[in-house]
């Protein structure tokens, strides 16, 4: 069971966080720098992008976490520190600046960064900061999430508390992400917190699957991110009997976890670049979970029907058409497709073909800010659940001219 | 030596057409309902959508055809006649309608229809207007040319005369094409027509092996059509000894193939959508010609990639990005990326890194109408060229309310 409390990364216990405004971004406005800090070091874990080109933060992180141990996150936006000469100095030297301040090892650091790929990133503003920065380590939570994000135009976090063999843990996370979100493996910033003691080979574990249902099913635009993470602090400080292998307490916490991911998907979603509705689609009875999820993946991923949720239009064909060319083992005669909202539902294909339905409740239904696309497509025992907004003006507008 | 001429389909001996409006578009400015037709039987080839979902007129087609032999292309417009109950039905009384005016055999018949998915084709508005089509036959390509078009906002159509073993033949072709065309097996309607004297196989051979490099190559918007195909019909009226082997005669024809439709690949990517910018991508020193193609296309259809091009912005850092995440095998580090169009070149990134460049000049470069990326990946002798538009506020607008 879990229950939604307040305090996002800093509802677990023995967790601090702050965000300021260094200087990497000229709008003074936006904080651009954020800090998360555990009292004690925690078990770690993370996944990284799989796009082949990688910025230099995730090379360091993937360095200093390899012994499962961290104690603090740094983070900036505004410059990705990608594809520059000097990257992996600077992010080593993000490092360095907070073992220095915080007296803990420098790779007991976990340091990321998101914004514009091969701008040099300036150290000196950082460093600058980092008086300001630590000094304000807090329950500020909400100067975390503004400092990590980039074109999101909300601040995105979550927090639960759940019980593992009776002892009351928490769990939380921040996430950033908003253009440049496809589903393949951690594709957005996120950092999760929480004071359940595991070890650092079952965090990695209930990661590595949970991100199979989560942020591997989250679509904005089709485009890999080179910088984007998921990590996970535990700092046990909930005193619960360790978790170091499967079973109840395991999977408490593997729920608890997916409590957070999945609110998170739905946050970065909805907050799409220029997105003005949230699509959940929603797919049953494939031949198994893989092929419902390339089913839905490709749904999601469709300029096309993107474009026709934008326009509230039930253009069921386009649904049709990404389910054909999606490459999944699918019988195309044997599809059903309905749109359900706040304002219900309706069904609108069934059999691989159309039937008549009213054109006006459907626009109604589509009209809402969240919108489910459900999709039969046999009696198989394959599920899944894909995320992803529909293609605006405003998408063209925010990416036509990031850099200026 | 390819040289070209007029007329479109109708260049070549033995080809007339002619286009009208019958009534299935509400709008009566726009044709229709398009006919090509040969005088005599001609050797047919064509290729197919890969889309599991596949239009009804391309099963009836495949079916025509299977005995390498057509006569007639009847294509509609403003209907995709897919996913209905009574699809089949409806295409093979186009062909019999064609049968029944022309005096041919029905299963000489190529029949097509392109427009919206799932609402039924009525067939009285093609009976009616068939005396009407037929009696236009003629030189009249560009009605043809017409009656194909969807949301296309201009014509295309091409041909070439050329020489096999001394003997002067001539092809040509029209295609539609403007939204959902993405690279995977002919994704548009394309009709060509040739007097060129070819076997049956070897006219085959010469289809599926040019799409790799042109159709294939294409771009929009990442859906793949249910409708679409490319057929040739070769009626061997040109009297040249016919072609039944690889060899010099067969290479001159495909030469002349390429040149048809390497030239529409670049209208319909030109004519995208919404589209201000033809995009071509060329990349060279990959490990292979497939490595090649995977970077090109995916550079092509990254959406921010397209909507920074949409805004002249020299943004390689999303160049870059989709390389990492196209899948290929290529060293990063290795990448060096310049921009050319009219207004001169630029080179922006250099071995997986930016340099310094003239913003200036680059917006200068960027602000034409034709744009070549142009991508190195190392020493290998891999090559590729893809085409593709930029992503702009139409996209969405045509797209956000098709159906009305």
């Amino acid at each position: 069971m879990l229950k939604q409390i307040n305090g996002g990364v800093c509802a677990a216990k023995g967790f601090s966080a702050n965000g300021i405004h260094c200087g990497i971004r000229k709008n003074r406005t936006k904080r651009d720098l954020a800090l998360i800090f555990s009292e004690i070091p925690a078990t770690a874990a993370a996944v990284y992008t799989q796009n082949l080109v990688k910025g230099a933060p995730l090379t360091v992180t993937k360095n200093n976490i390899s012994n499962g141990v961290a104690q603090a996150v740094i983070c900036n936006s505004g410059n990705a520190n990608t594809c520059n000469a000097n990257g992996i100095e600077i992010a080593e030297q993000m490092c360095e600046l907070v073992s220095g301040k915080m007296g803990i090892d420098k790779s007991d650091v976990i340091v990321a960064s998101t914004g514009v790929i091969g701008q040099p990133l300036e150290i000196e503003p950082i460093a600058n900061g980092m008086d300001e920065l630590v000094a304000g380590l807090g329950n500020n939570n909400d100067f975390a999430c503004e400092a990590i994000m980039t074109t999101d135009t909300r601040q995105k976090d979550i927090a639960f508390e759940f019980e593992v063999g009776g002892v009351s843990c928490k769990i939380g996370g921040i996430a950033k992400g908003s253009g440049m979100i496809h589903p393949n493996m951690a594709t957005m910033l996120v950092f999760v917190t929480t004071d359940c003691a595991i070890s650092a080979d079952m965090l990695q574990k209930a990661l590595s699957n949970d991100i199979l249902t989560s942020f591997n099913m989250v679509s904005v635009d089709g485009d890999t991110s080179t910088n984007d993470m998921v990590s996970v602090m535990a700092n046990g400080m909930a005193n619960n009997a360790i978790i170091d292998s499967e079973g109840a307490d395991f999977d408490a916490f593997c729920e608890a976890l997916h409590g957070v991911t999945s609110y998170l998907c739905k946050m970065i979603a909805g907050d799409g670049e220029g997105a003005t509705k949230l699509l959940e689609c929603k797919v049953s009875g494939a031949v198994d979970d893989v092929n419902a999820r390339i089913i839905a993946k490709s749904v999601i991923c469709s300029s096309l029907f993107k474009a026709a949720m934008f326009g509230a239009d039930a253009n069921w064909g386009r649904v049709l058409c990404a389910i054909g060319y999606s490459g999944a083992d699918v019988d195309v005669n044997a599809v059903d497709v309905s749109f359900v909202s706040a304002k219900g539902g309706i069904t609108v294909c069934v059999n691989g073909a159309g039937i008549p339905f009213s054109e006006e409740k459907a626009k109604d239904i589509l009209l809402q800010k969240e919108i489910q696309i459900v999709i039969k497509v046999g009696d198989g025992v394959g599920k899944a659940i894909a995320w992803g907004c529909d293609l605006t003006y405003d998408y063209v507008k925010i990416n036509g001219d990031y850099r200026t």
